[in-house]
């Protein structure tokens, strides 16, 4: 089975939304700088790298929601998994097809890995589901993409976390607009 | 006048130190794992430029009680201010003085970039010294050295941070047991 890589975007304060997420749903206020990163040559040959790693998403409602499901082609082209307290049919968009499960992050996480076979399942946020899995041991790897910004406020990453992780650092890779930290995670 | 530097070791998810602080004074609980990558020799060799570009020391009255003052021989051997609110004569200890603040951040970064000339004031903590700091938009760099590890507890850095600010990144070095992170504070 492949591994199970959290990939997400943060300031170096450690958000990944800016505030006022009301008015400027999704990434909040002046949150879009911490995707600028993928706008970029490098950052487009980076996350196409991860892409083609990956073989199965996991995600929140609330993104799925507020992304509006990644819009009509339905975007990642592989099997995402999207953990709500609200049942849903599954929803086909293009190449993606869209599970809801209820039952839990080490439900999602094992649907993900089944799905994923030999390749990663990339948990790709939000802030709560990253923090159900590093919180029931399920993360192989932590892949932070460090915008060059100080928020201030916003929605941290790494809150409610209830042990400490030891990480092992396997890779530092520079892009234009980004700082990107990759961690096995050791326990 | 040389650059205000804050130079500070940090966890993964933005601590500074471990859980605990009474029990385990300084540090935290497991908080010496953020400053492992001293004893290393690029962490040796690292520190000794860091020192070798500074001027003057910002600390505050908590970190000099509880260092009891870096001992005997004063440690840094050059000029240290103390941002304390209780007046306190000057102590030599060695080759090194140290100054108490009582009239705020203003004054102590003044005094030390006085005192530095055309070398930096290292700003070396706690945390609120640097938040002071940096809310008074008195930070010129930001050099972060990230520990391998999520300590899901104890003192953030970035608490009560008033404004966003821009970064520029001006560095990038990995040693065996952190990932060093130098910014330029753009504002």
């Amino acid at each position: 089975m492949g591994a199970v890589e959290v990939n997400i975007s943060m300031s170096v304060d450690g958000y990944i939304t800016g505030p006022n997420l009301d008015e400027h749903p999704g990434l909040g206020e002046r949150g879009e700088i911490l995707h600028a990163w993928l706008d970029d040559t490098e950052g487009k040959r980076l996350i196409g790298a991860i892409f083609a790693s990956s073989g199965a998403v996991i995600t929140s409602r609330k993104v799925y929601e507020l992304t509006g499901g990644w819009g009509e082609d339905g975007f990642y082209e592989m099997p995402v998994f999207v953990l709500t307290h609200r049942p849903h049919d599954a929803v086909v968009r293009g190449e993606t097809t869209f599970t809801f499960v209820t039952d839990g992050i080490e439900s999602a996480i094992a649907q993900a890995k089944a799905a994923a076979g030999a390749k990663k399942v990339h948990v790709m946020g939000g802030a709560s589901v990253v923090q159900q899995a590093l919180n029931a041991g399920l993360v192989d790897e932590l892949y932070l993409h460090v915008a060059p910004m100080v928020l201030g406020a916003g929605t941290r990453l790494f809150d409610h976390i209830q042990s400490e992780f030891s990480l092992e650092r396997i890779g530092l890779f520079e892009s234009r607009f980004a700082t990107h930290l990759r961690y096995r995670v050791i326990g």
